[in-house]
Parts: structure tokens; sequence; C-alpha cells
């Protein structure tokens, strides 16, 4: 299929082009998936398209720590059971949910929506930053966690918040860069090889 | 991301749901465009959802070939200098496209929309053949190419539609199926290697 092609009919180019918007969906995907919605009852194409507008229109967000949420005050952060004292900063819902995964972490969430990084057009202002200073000099907070991403941007990120709350007697920590659980040690790249060997711990049995 | 990911708004759990249904979409991925859908404009994610809703109420097929079509005959259909003597019988619109797309073929198509598949409760009844059967009594046609594509679902509609067809009159041919330009010999499986060989044709220089 080359890419001079001409769709036999302007609805489905139409959908394919808005299709192939989407992160990761080239023309070809589009083309399959809008002729496998063709092939779908009405009711259930009409589900689809009304579950994105609805979710695009009328979703919330956590006062408190922005991640999204159907109530003013997410369930996480109305948990009486956490711990308020900790703060996890993240940068979207995924990182959220991943830690909430591993079923180890009982504080609570700052989220970030995204890391500084000026190649695409991203600056603090543009991050809950802000709100997370504020929430710190609110008190009551005894730790904030970084957890953003292992990149530059995510260092960056680190490194912007860390310079904010340096003055505000919070414990300001990282969550641990190393040899990745089950991964072989001869194909771990060397800056991460490296770490693990600079950030070395005493050993416990 | 284990499975029994809590989603920490019911607007982004059923988005995610209906996205996964599409094919190929696993629940990670439908979760990764839905927060890509959450950033875009509220006017982006309405084109987006309104194309499809579209597509899916509006769309029309040719009433000669069954392609999809805006209008009433396709444009090919509708072609003066279209061969309407030689009939094309293909599975979808993206064969039809992948055969224009060589610039080889001046002829009109014949749109089953699928194959024969009992596994996948798909019958003859099911596909556009009565209506093949049909416009080649009407008269007018001189041949029949099969182009479906070379699995044993194609194989037995291509064997069902030559049963249908062979006491009209019409010459049913099938394409070519041979080692694929550009693919290595070593590479090609046994069935097309042996059906290349068995298939052989004098040499042209």
């Amino acid at each position: 299929m080359n890419q001079s092609q001409q769709y036999p009919s302007t609805l489905l180019q139409k959908a394919v082009t808005e299709i192939s918007r989407l992160p990761g969906i080239g023309s070809r995907t589009a083309l399959r998936l809008a002729l496998h919605l063709l092939k779908q009852d009405v009711v259930e194409v009409d589900a689809l398209a009304d579950s994105i507008k609805e979710m695009r229109h009328n979703i919330g967000y956590c006062k408190v720590c922005h991640n999204i949420s159907d109530t003013d005050v997410c369930e996480i952060c109305g948990n009486e059971s956490r711990n308020k004292a900790t703060v996890c900063v993240v940068e979207n819902v995924r990182d959220v949910m991943a830690i909430e995964g591993t079923l180890q972490y009982k504080g609570v969430y700052h989220v970030l929506g995204g890391v500084i990084s000026p190649m695409d057009g991203i600056g603090p202002a543009d991050l809950q930053i802000d709100s997370l200073v504020e929430r710190v000099n609110k008190g009551g907070i005894e730790e904030v966690i970084l957890a953003l991403s292992p990149t530059m941007e995510g260092d960056t990120t680190n490194f912007y918040i860390y310079r904010k709350l340096q003055d505000s007697g919070v414990k300001v920590t990282v969550i641990a860069r190393g040899v990745a659980q089950n991964d072989e040690l001869q194909y771990t790249d060397e800056v991460t090889l490296g770490r693990a060997l600079a950030g070395r711990v005493p050993f416990k049995s």
C-alpha cells in the first residue's frame, strides 16, 4: 500500500486520519481499526466514541494530589489508613497505578502531570510543582520521595524540586537505582551498572 | 502493572475498557491512548469520536461491486475507462487499495466482505457471492479473477465461487502463487516453494 493511496470514501478517510493521530498508530493500523469498527454494531461503536468524549469532557482531578479522580479528593488521599506524612512525587497516573500495584507503599502521592522537558516546551510552570511546595509548606509532611523516570528529564525535574524544597526542612529522597531484579548483568547498560557499583550497600543476609 | 489494577476514575476505566476492545490493543496500550486523549484539546478529541460515529452511521457501499463508497456507484465502477468485462474478486477494501496501488489493473472489482470461514461462523450467505453470480449471469463479463488471500479460507472460497460460476461460460482465473519478489529462497516456506516449482513457467528473457 503506497502513500498516494486513494480512500474510496471521505468518511472512511476522515476516520482513518483522526485515528492515525493517536501515538504509535500509523495509517495502516488506523485503516485496519476503521474497517474493524465498520463491522461492529452501531451500539458498540457509539459506546466507544461516547466513552472517549465523556472521559475528556468530565474527567476530574484530586485537589490534593492532582491524580485523576471522579471525586474532589481521590480515594488514596481520602483514605484514613494512608500515611499523609509521606508524599511520593510521580509523573502521571500510570506511575501511581504501577506503585500501587507493588502493594508496598502506604503513603500518598503528588502527580506532576509530566516532567520538565524544554525540547517539548514543558517548563516547571506547566507542572504541579508550585502546588507541591505549597503542600509541603502547609506542614504535616515529613518525607518527599522523588519517583520520576530515570531519564535526563526526570533527573532535571528531581533537581528542580529538590532546590525548591531544600529550605523547607522536609526530607527529600529518591527511589533507588541499580540493576533490575532478574536482569542479566552482562546485558545491563554501562550507566546503570556504573551507578549500581557506586551506590553499593552493605550486604544483609 | 498487574491485572487487579484499580483505575482511579470510572470515566477513565470505561474509556480504557472500550478502547481495549479494538483488535491488537491491550489494556496497557488502551490506558496510554486514553491518557494521551486526556491531554489533547476537547475539540480534537471530539473530532476523533465524531469521525468514528459518522463513519459507522453514514458509510455506504457501491451497489455494483459492494466496495465502500460515498456514492451509489463507486468511482471505479463509474469510471468509463475501466474494463467492465474483467472482474477481480477480493475480500475487502484493503485489497482493492493494495491492487489499485500496483497501477497494473484496469478492470473492476467485486468485494466479498470476507472469506468462507466456518470457524468464525462465516458462510457463503454472509458474503457477496450470490450478487457476484447474478452480476456474471447478467452478461458482459468475460473473466473473473480470484484474488483472495492464499490461505485455507481463501482457497475454500475460491473453490466455492468456481463451482458456482463453472456453468456460466465465464473464464475464471486465480492470481499467480510463487516466491515473492526479493524474498530469499532459503527462507521461503516449503508449501510456497513446492507450489512455485510445480507451477513453473517457460523462461522469457
